[in-house]
C-alpha cells in the first residue's frame, strides 16, 4: 500500500496540529508568519512526524498526546531545509516543485523564518504535561538537532572534501545530519508512551538502524555519499540488512508495531526504481 | 561607579559559566564551536545577563541559581546578533572592533553558528531544576525571542519604510526588537527568585520601562528610530521619564534592589556624551 494512503489517519491528524501550532498569517508582522507557513504546510512526507506516532502505537500510548512533540520534529526538520536552502549553503531554487523559501520571500525573510521556526519547535514542548515528560523532550529534541546532532552533520558535509571522505567520516555524517533526528522520532514516541527502559532501547536502535538505512537510500539514490566509497550492488546489500536489523529490534512488540514495520518496508520499496 | 567595576562579581559568574555552557573547540566540528565561541565569548556587556541576576537580588534570590537562564537569554542575543549582521540583512563588517561572525567564519557557518546558540539557549533551560521553573523560564525566553518578540521586532524594522514609519509603528519595533529581551531577562531573575504576583508585576514593568529607555537611547545616539520622529530634546526628556518609571517601579524593593536602580541610573548616563 502507499505511505499516503497507508497513513492517511495519521498524517491528517499532523496536518491539523501542524497548522493549529502555526502562528496565522494574519499575525502582524504577516510576512514572516507566511514565510514559516510555506516552509511548512502543503508539502512534505511529514516522516519524523510518523515515525513519533508509529513509535507511540509500538509502545501502547495514546497517538494525541504526542501530537506536539511530532510538530516540533517537523518544525526543526522544515528551519534545517530553509536555511540549507540558502545561497550560502546549497544554494537551492527549488523545492518539491515549489520555488524555496528565499526565493519566494528573500534572504532576509528565510533566515528569519527558520530562525522563528526554531524557536517555535522547541517553545511548544513546554506545552506537553506532565512537566517531567515536556523536559524530556526537550532535552532529546534539542540534543538531537544542536551542534552535537543535525547541525555537526550539516557542518562535517560542508568541511569534508567530498573526494577524500572516508567510511567512518560518511558515518558521521549520515548519524547526524538525518540520523539524529530520525532517531529523535522515534524515542520521542517512547518517552510519550511511558515506555518501560528495555523498550525504550529496542525503539532507539530501531531509529538508529532505520536512520542510517535512510540517508543510505538517499545516497544510493542521489549517486552520492555512501555511493561514492561502495559498491552500488553491496550498499544495496546494506541498506536491506540495516532494514532488517530495524524491524527485527521491534518485532517482540508484536503487532502493536506493524506501522513500524511497514515504515522500514516502504523505505526498502524506494531502491528499485533506480537500477544498479 | 563604572558599570564594568560596579558589576564585576556579576560579570565574573556570568563570563565563567558562559564558558562553562558552550561547546568547548576541540569538540568535532571545531569550527561551529570556534565560531559560536567567538560570537559569545571576549565581548559583550552581558546587560541581560546582569539584568537577570539584578532582578534575583533584587527579589532576594539566589543569583547561582540564574546563571543558566542569564547564560540563555545572552546567547540568544548572540545569535541574533550573527544574523542579523548577515549579507542578507545589516551587511555588517565589524561589531565590537572584530570582524563579524561571517567575516571570520564564512555565511554558512555564521547562519549555523546562530541556529546552534539558538537550539543551545532553549535547551540549557531544560537543566533548570525543579522542572516547573524550567518550564516557565522556556515559555518566558522562547515567546520573547520568537516572531511574537525578537524576530517580530526584527521584521517589522526590516520591512517598514524608514522615512514614513509613525510613532506606534517605532513603539512596536522598539518593544518587540530590543523591549522583550530586556523585559524577560527580568522577568526571569523573578521567576527564578520566586517572586510574589505583586513584585512579578513590579518587575516586569521596570523591564518594560527600561527596555524603551534602552531602544530610545540607542536611537537617540544613532540619530535613527525614534529621534527622525521625536525633537532630541523631547527625546532626552522621554528617555529621563522612562527611567524614573523603572526606577520608581523598584523602589518598594529598598536595598535589594539597588543593582537595579543602578543599571537604570547608568542607561541614562550614557545620553551627554552626544550633544542635543
Amino acid at each position: 500500500m502507499k505511505y499516503e494512503v497507508y497513513f492517511k489517519h495519521y498524517l491528517a491528524l499532523i496536518e491539523k496540529k501542524l497548522e493549529e501550532m502555526l502562528p496565522p498569517a494574519s499575525q502582524y508582522p504577516s510576512v514572516i508568519h507566511e514565510a514559516m507557513r510555506y516552509a511548512v504546510l502543503g508539502t512534505g512526507k511529514r516522516f519524523r512526524p510518523v515515525l513519533v506516532l508509529a513509535a507511540v502505537e509500538a509502545c501502547g500510548g495514546n497517538i494525541e498526546e504526542a501530537l506536539i512533540p511530532a510538530c516540533s520534529l517537523e518544525f526543526i526538520h522544515s528551519y534545517s531545509l530553509v536555511h540549507d536552502d540558502l545561497p550560502a549553503l546549497d544554494n537551492d531554487d527549488a523545492r518539491r516543485g515549489q520555488p524555496t523559501c528565499h526565493k519566494q520571500f528573500g534572504e532576509d525573510m528565510a533566515i528569519l523564518a527558520g530562525d522563528g521556526l526554531l524557536t517555535l519547535a522547541l517553545q511548544i514542548l513546554g506545552w506537553v504535561e506532565p512537566p517531567k515528560r515536556a523536559l524530556r523532550l526537550l532535552a532529546e529534541i534539542s540534543t538531537s538537532a544542536g551542534t552535537y546532532g543535525m547541525i555537526g552533520g550539516q557542518v562535517a558535509d560542508l568541511i569534508e572534501s567530498k573526494s577524500d571522505v572516508d567510511l567512518p567520516m560518511l558515518d558521521y555524517i549520515s548519524t547526524h545530519k538525518t540520523g539524529k533526528l530520525i532517531k529523535a522520532s522515534v524515542v520521542c514516541g517512547a518517552i510519550v508512551a511511558g515506555a518501560s527502559a528495555e523498550i525504550h532501547q529496542k525503539i532507539l536502535r530501531y531509529g538508529e538502524y532505520l536512520g542510517l538505512a535512510f540517508q543510505s537510500v538517499d545516497d544510493f539514490l542521489d549517486g552520492d555519499g555512501y555511493s561514492v566509497v561502495i559498491k552500488p550492488r553491496e550498499l544495496k546489500q546494506k541498506i536491506r540488512d540495516l532494514i532488517a536489523k530495524a524491524k527485527k529490534e521491534v518485532r517482540p512488540l508484536g503487532r502493536k508495531a506493524e506501522k513500524m514495520q511497514a515504515l522500514a518496508d516502504m523505505l526498502l520499496r524506494r531502491m528499485p526504481k533506480i537500477k544498479t
